[in-house]
């Protein structure tokens, strides 16, 4: 008998005849609780499977967005800041981000700050009603899958903005930094129950700023602190393009990201045991999806009428901004407001590109748009149809963890800077990082130099 | 208490002490609805998000049969194509094939031809059993997300015959037109309980006519007004051939195509909340698997045989006709005649591909021959396996939906043409789409031009 | 009523007042059984289209591995491998594997080494409680379809080894004999209740020994038998690098199969109903993940140190080690273990590509080492941390398929060497496999020959 059954049936023997019947709805009612059990962690494994996805979603983007001289290197970086985040994850950010009410500053009360420490641990192996940490949630190892995959997706940003001129091992460096102790704090701060969510009653569905406004401040601090390509902008401030050398590998990589972020806000649902959570769950795949298609479709528009041709790039970028758009709050739109809050994320991607060069700072893919400026619009459009968002708990947040995350970044990156150096030579930028940095090209038979 | 219980328990308090038991019992089967519902609304999500990596699929195929000089533009197109597709759905084509009984004209008993209007709305968020659509089916939220894969897809095929030479924005407004009007109003006569089914009794499990042949019709009256590409049909009625720039994407996109098609056709058993349902779901599975198998096998004997040597797109083919053949009936046939089934749809393919070569009909990727004729091929292939199918049924359902959906698209092909224009200049398409129309290349640094 | 009720029911009507009760239960209990069937059934079915999905990342993997002269050839490769062995696992594999008691050699008790003789046969359409093959494991169509995946994947290790020199032909009829034959034979020894399993004790879990070091030995034998490429050892023993021609289709091979992976390791965990077995799959979904990272970070951390550069096809290599490598024992690992036997699994790979290519045996994909030698060291590893586990259990097994499968693969490709020859003209391996033996280039506009 498991320790669900012994508290349903502690107190009900009122009458011999009742017995049967109590019993059996107690087991009925065991039966109902281990099936929802089944559902919840399924969902995190469906969820976790299509997050990892987007792993390669974001390696392909990037791959194809950069010009061909850097392209192993982009390859190399994803695959290794992947690994290293989920390791690091392992090691320290779960715990950090997780700790269950164990603040090591704060509590669930005063509200959290910093959360505990040490490393991810699953339940036994043939767990029992009586041996999984939380029966009426899911298996830890489920979520704990699920969850590190948003670790490591806030680390794959990253790697977008600054590519083409940033050393591998110190990138690295800030990966195990921003995965173990960045992301997982102020993660924390609202999904582990910190003082966001229990003081400020922030709302954040699946992280819009959590996730993707976080991997855009540490892009931005990154972008600031190592400086554009050499040769990015012109003498008289005018912008050199710089194609991407593969584009049919970024359209897939945009595929594959909007196929995990039905896993990434889907999942986010944290339960599916229920006719209501999955009922939310469907709500949240179609708006997923028109929030994208909005963003898309906005691009598509925008650039035909400001540059009398549609742009490939920006209509790609423009279904990602919708994707971070609607990631705050992906339940409570229609599919008329998700629809909506996307395309709105595609025209700030219009916007923004340009502008941030104005400003020179140069940002490969557009990860900063995409991800930090339709975060935070994302974030704030949670107050347009989920009643209860504050604006002062979204714009408070906001300003909190951009604070925060950028000016975390900013000096671990300056002191990478001062210490390692954190950018590879003019040469090695001019003849390309894949010969001077890894001594292997991407397409040794293809390009044309 | 849910509506559900609440008819459950109507008159049957029999005696006082059998009440316990009957409330139970009850209660449980209360429970084992909400578990079947989760279940099938499961299924709609998990083929929902299968049949949207279809959208990658085609486009990575396309991308990889065009020349490098096109690319850009079918990836553009594709991307937009899937994007319009999926909000036109939502505000028209949703409830245009689902009424629901609500047919504008007609009626469920005497036939129904066109269903009704308004946008699509899903359940409230947190919906409980008495505020879910219909609690014996699945969240009308999953059926909806899974159903706009289904338009989408049917324009898609469009995009892959009419590339390398036509508009984007004509070509757009097609799709509008496509998955607004036309493949909603005869899915309606279908899968919404109209005319083919109350009336002829079709049988057309998941598509192969409603969607693949929808499609190739479409794509063929496309095909026939906008003309062959420039300079494939020499002077002396030799075939010029015009090479894919990269197979490997083109395989890429044929296996991405078949892992979706496991959605297609197994969510199209609409119920996984019981031992039946999930047990026909697992002969749909092993079923759509080895059709595709034995559609690429023949494809390989058969050009080995013919040309003595195997040609690869049209393995690709053979396999995308394997697999459009067994979607009008993924269930009953065993594996052996899937396999059949399948090869069948395969050894079409490489009779029919230079067979429309010598008519002139210029399907860049092969989209007729493996849309429509093996779609066609696979409707009548229903009568061999299943028994309810009758050859009127069939037969006349296949031709009313062919001249609906041809005449139609013709005429609409023909009014853009005279209007808009639906064809780029010869100039243009000499030098490529990609410069011309959208001035990006796909590949800037790799072709040797 | 169905048959489970009807043995439930029996001999329990002990008095009439407890009838309806006990009738409750039943109904209750059987209603269990079939959600616990649907959820194995649906684990097959997510599991089986994830390890489909595996046949895309062998092929993308090597197709960017091998040159481009050769792309088209691999492509074909794995179109036609995958095809024909899901066909004959269909005729012949999937009963010799599992007899279910049936052996036409041996015996359950004494040891079984020879399955049964015939075609798989899936349930009824719409089958019942009491059509159905096994009321207390899944649908048999999910079994198969699942089982099917793991032939495939077999031989698609061979595909990679023998690339760049191999006909076609010859290879595919290698294929047929390896699923058809020393497959499901040596797997029926193991998961079949054969006598690796019944008298040793063998543990294999999902199949590091089963399918990886089967591929591997299989692979082996044909390199050996077939030689290295024209030009790849120089006369002075020094090898020629042959550079892979597209490293992101690589890497997002190496995406793919990781990704799969997760069916294949937490889809043998053959059941998914109860809260002890989903707890299961979320260690064994963990567990997988972190084996790969480690062997990813492992081959990282040593080609730095070794090379002083990372080289990114060990870094992919490395995460397909670390991932054979878990496969034997996904389940008991903490996931500091299983990170650390994935990274010897990266470790391995490290040193034995220079090994092999020391001892003139061309791999042109890191199959060997991959596969093979970090199978070996999975299914030793099992010893560290399952305690069921016995050194002779582990180590004969390991011992007695691979010379099984070694010396019947050996024999294979003499006798095809002898009679059809295996290995196409050196003129033919000079210019490229794709225009001497299709016709049919990969990129015809890219390359700068």
């Amino acid at each position: 008998m498991t320790k669900f059954t012994k508290i349903i049936t502690t107190g009900v023997m009122a009458s011999a005849i009742a017995a049967p019947a109590l019993a059996q709805e107690a087991a009925s009612q065991e039966a109902a609780v281990h099936t929802q059990f089944i559902f919840n962690s399924l969902l995190f494994l469906i969820g976790g499977f299509l997050v990892f996805w987007m792993a390669a979603g974001f390696t392909m983007l990037e791959a194809g967005l950069v010009r061909s001289k850097n392209v192993t290197m982009q390859l190399t970086k994803n695959m290794a800041l992947f690994s290293l985040a989920g390791i690091i994850y392992y090691l320290v950010g779960y715990n950090l981000m997780y700790p269950l009410g164990n603040w090591m500053i704060g509590s669930d009360e005063a509200g959290g700050y910093i959360g505990a420490i040490g490393v991810a641990v699953m339940e036994v192996v043939g767990a029992g009603a009586d041996t999984v940490d939380d029966l009426n949630y899911a298996s830890t190892g489920s979520d704990f899958f699920f969850q590190l995959m948003f670790a490591a997706a806030t680390a794959s940003i990253v790697s977008g903005a600054l590519a083409e001129r940033i050393k591998l091992w110190p990138f690295l460096i800030f990966v195990a930094i921003l995965t173990g102790l960045i992301y997982p704090i102020q993660a924390s701060w609202k999904w582990g129950g910190g003082f966001l969510d229990s003081q400020l009653g922030f709302l954040d569905f699946a992280g819009s700023t959590v996730v993707h406004s976080v991997g855009g401040w540490a892009a931005l601090a990154g972008a600031i602190v190592l400086g554009a390509r050499s040769g990015r902008y012109g003498k008289n401030g005018k912008v050199v393009p710089f194609h991407g050398s593969n584009l049919p590998l970024a359209t897939l990589g945009t595929f594959i990201l909007w196929m995990g972020w039905f896993g990434f806000n889907g999942g986010s649902q944290l339960a599916m045991g229920t006719l209501g959570d999955v009922t939310d769950i469907s709500r949240i795949f179609a708006n997923t999806n028109t929030a994208a298609m909005g963003g898309a479709l906005a691009a598509l528009v925008l650039t035909q009428l400001l540059y009398k041709k549609p742009d490939l790039t920006m209509i790609l970028n423009g279904a990602l901004a919708g994707l971070v758009a609607i990631t705050a709050e992906p339940l409570t739109p229609t599919l008329g407001q998700a629809t909506l809050i996307g395309a709105m994320g595609g025209i700030i991607v219009v916007f923004a590109v340009p502008l941030l060069d104005k400003l020179k700072i140069d940002d490969v893919v557009g990860a900063i748009p995409v991800h930090l400026f339709a975060g935070i619009w994302g974030t704030m459009a949670v107050l347009f149809t989920n009643p209860d968002a504050t604006l002062k708990g979204q714009l408070l947040s906001i300003i909190i963890v951009g604070v925060f995350v950028f000016a975390v970044s900013y000096v671990v990156w300056m002191v990478l800077k001062a210490t390692v150096g954190i950018r590879v030579s003019e040469e090695a930028e001019i003849v390309g990082l894949d010969m001077t940095e890894l001594g292997m090209e991407a397409y040794p038979e293809f390009t044309n130099r």
